[in-house]
């Protein structure tokens, strides 16, 4: 079933205010939240809106957060996320990133205590729209193992960079350090399918093609799956992920992240405080005229994308084309939601007294 | 044969002098190019000087340049490397990265009018001992085809982040955005083995596991493989690096990237000017107490080395653990260099009459 937009924003800020945020914090986090779903990263949206209150519950989120800037130089800053929504936290830092970026060319944004949130693309989208390139990128719940490592010790730690062009739509990058994200097996598991070699490995660290593998007590593999196939890069990237969002503001990292599912109680004895992200702004006229830039960006896009393609395959894509084309389409026809995920939010209607039987397309 | 850092170092530097490079800029050239023999990255140390010195003969390196900054704001810079060699070029851009830090909190310097830099993790490297996060990352000749695409438009593309830890060794990955670097490929060659699935398309744009794959008119693949295996992560990395080495700055990006070989022409319509390197220098007390940041980085990485390890596996190893075991071993018992490139060096020696045959270990 397809449900509107419009609807489904409605539905999840209200629960976001039943939960105590602020309109201006409900509004922000529904934004975020939603435009997963609109991109097709179904498993970063309002399938995750149960998850959220359930950590509220738990008393590990707070909606009335005072985020505030602990640290700072004219092109950094350190944020504390006062234990709220990642969802809210993340585009007050990115704001901050921004407008150091106005004043000193660049701004980069470490933040701690926060909590997860959302898809980091939205964020570094948010420079765009200034002639600015974005990066974002977050720590996680430990679910990776390093190469050699039968541990579980980093989470799926997203790389995200939106890049400015002219006539043509931004340049957006936005990807798991992962060979491929959690989402993607759950996929599997209902279509009852094997996963891909290089995927995970099983409790005892050796490869495995179970697609419940990680629900096993295994873990998901680093870009590259092993070592022959540059596993070690993978592992290095998110470890720089880890490293800038959680080590340079004083978050927990690595093993300590706490978990997403509040069934899981967080580490006794943390490094840090909550979860960590990292933001950055460039803003293109810092290094040439952004007229120039664009210009050149556009004829890099144009360039690769009609390039000749390997047999059996279209179209050589820009990253961002298929999340672009996703958000059109589910802008115009609406989003859809498996019944799983309608069930959760009826339920979570039901007990915030939210409507949720709302005509749906 | 092994050969003494001392006697390889003063040899190359008379080969730089004797192309004309100034002083100064032959004992960087030298410092950088030598560092990869030491670090195990042979293909880009000595083996390379040959090809430096072919494309000085063939008028496409300047070896009295004048670099200098074109454009600056607190925390930016563009660098016009004017035709020199890229080891001449980095350090100095690197060394503004730095000094920019040390006033904004970062620096990021975008470079055009350049030549191939050697490692990047080297110029990364000069960062830690600021107490500052170093990056590097530079584009170079198209052997790369992006996911779906039979042609080659990127380079190798690296990424090198050092990152400075109390009394552990520092972190420093050093990643081309390929699953395997071509230097692994000439060992195969060597070997008479078949590459590994994933390295490698053929000119049809199809895998293949023939080694000479991209010497017969093939690519290598973005880290990741095929798209099944994240290739378009890969091939998302490797852009960013191109953008932002050379986008950012006005040198030439993608397929118009002029060839590291002397036979081959550069593109008769080029897109800007030479190669392009871009590099960071965040400073961590930018973010918070230096000593706080090193006790975490030291707590990182000994969770980190001491995980539990896959079964046939010894131990977990922190990025640059490798490079580091390498760069002491031979540092104290040479550096062993293979029997064609020991020839190409004796020649280069007679042609500029500088004496290779010192006594080697």
């Amino acid at each position: 079933m397809v449900f509107e937009f419009n609807k489904l924003f409605a539905f999840t800020k209200n629960i976001f205010l039943k939960m105590g945020c602020p309109e201006e914090d409900a509004q922000s986090a529904t934004e975020v939240l939603l435009s997963a779903d609109l991109r097709g990263v179904d498993s970063h949206g309002v399938a995750r809106l149960s998850g959220y209150v359930r950590l509220w519950e738990a008393g590990r989120i707070n909606t009335n957060p005072k985020v505030k800037t602990v640290h700072e130089t004219p092109s950094t800053a350190v944020i504390d996320g006062d234990g709220g929504l990642g969802l809210v936290v993340a585009p007050i830092a990115m704001q901050v990133a921004i407008e150091k970026a106005r004043i000193a060319g660049t701004g980069w944004v470490s933040v701690k205590n926060s909590n997860h949130y959302g898809i980091a693309g939205h964020h570094a989208l948010k420079a765009v729209s200034e002639d600015m390139i974005g990066m974002s990128m977050t720590n996680a719940s430990p679910l990776v193992s390093p190469t050699f490592s039968k541990e579980r010790l980093l989470g799926t730690n997203p790389i995200a960079v939106a890049i400015p062009a002219g006539e043509e739509p931004p340049f957006v990058a936005d990807m798991a350090t992962t060979t491929a994200a959690n989402g993607k097996l759950e996929i599997l598991q209902r279509k009852n399918q094997d996963a891909p070699e290089g995927w995970i490995q099983d409790k005892e660290g050796k490869p495995t093609t179970n697609a419940y593998g990680v629900k096993e007590g295994g873990a998901l593999l680093p870009l590259g799956g092993d070592r022959e196939h540059g596993s070690h890069k993978g592992y290095a990237l998110g470890s720089i992920v880890d490293i800038f969002s959680a080590v340079l503001s004083g978050a927990n990292y690595g093993p300590w992240v706490p978990p997403f599912v509040a069934f899981l109680e967080p580490d006794p004895n943390p490094v840090g405080e909550g979860i960590g992200h990292f933001f950055g702004a460039m803003r293109v006229d810092a290094f040439r005229p952004a007229d120039e830039f664009k210009s050149h960006m556009d004829n890099w896009i144009r360039r690769f994308r009609s390039a000749e393609t390997t047999p059996g395959n279209d179209k050589v894509l820009i990253p961002g084309d298929p999340e672009r084309a996703l958000e059109t389409e589910r802008m115009a026809n609406g989003i859809p939601l498996l019944e799983p995920v309608q069930k959760d939010l009826a339920s979570l209607g039901e007990k915030f007294g939210v409507d949720f039987n709302f005509d749906n397309l």
